[in-house]
């Protein structure tokens, strides 16, 4: 009785970016209500040298597509980065999660020692075994670029509570 | 080869709450820099009916104490959440990351199945198993208010990069 690589990376990852989804169908209906431009909330940045909302729901989702991928081998496509709406970073969204449910859990399944390198930054690698990268990188980062999209939301007023982003844990 | 309870816990817990302190440290050096009231900060809110500063830190200590107490049975200390001060809250972190060093290993390993019932918002609870409970309960709520910690700093004006929050991730 232990945990797998599979089960500690595909479910927490899905779950994460269905809740991400859903999200942005508060933030749309936010926007829809109030009738305001939804550029206000896509290229809000909670600090001027921080990334806009539409970075981080990018980054959040390669945080899952990338990191899956490496530690299973399982190619991942690659996507061009060019979703400013809604709608298009919730089809971003929905594409990443496509890619997730393509990737067998048995390629992710026993590559713990695996030696992953990762790029950091723009000019920089790292490596790490696949069990430190997903517990000690790709997790942290995903939850981090997540929980600054629900940061920027609630900061714009978007009615959004701690059960939104929980949505969905399983039981 | 799999990943086991303790690991999928104590490290995670222990690197993020030091990042944590880490963060706090620059909040301090910010103060003292600008010589501003430290309660801008401490105090901050993203929005009106979101939890100020002190208390992500408040929650994000207690998800790891309480967390790792519930999985293995090892009784949490319990304290007062008196704290107001930077220096106290960088207090609450150290007497947090004591007592999770002061939980062995074997008490966590091997609990994956263990039910764990915990409370969910003033009135209810809510029973998952330890695995499920750490990997989509736990730590999903811990990075939540450590990324809102740096959140708010950010928004203030503390130079903070994901760096330092991913600090001391074990390679």
């Amino acid at each position: 009785m232990s945990i797998s690589m599979s089960s500690a990376s595909l479910p927490i990852c899905a779950t994460m970016l269905s809740n991400l989804g859903h999200m942005l169908d508060k933030a749309q209906a936010f926007v829809d209500d109030k009738k305001c431009d939804p550029a206000a909330l896509t290229q809000y940045r909670l600090a001027p040298d921080m990334l806009p909302f539409t970075r981080q729901i990018l980054i959040a989702c390669d945080a899952a597509k990338n990191g899956v991928a490496r530690i299973s081998g399982v190619e991942a496509p690659k996507f061009d980065d060019t979703e400013t709406t809604l709608a298009e970073l919730k089809a971003r969204i929905d594409k990443t999660l496509a890619f997730l449910k393509s990737v067998p859990a048995d390629k992710l399944d026993g590559t713990e020692a695996k030696e992953i390198t990762f790029p950091v930054g723009r000019d920089a690698s790292r490596t790490m075994r696949a069990e430190a990268y997903l517990k000690h990188w790709m997790l942290p980062n995903l939850f981090f670029h997540l929980t600054l999209v629900y940061a920027i939301l609630r900061h714009n007023g978007v009615e959004l509570g701690k059960k939104d982003y929980l949505l969905g844990a399983a039981g």
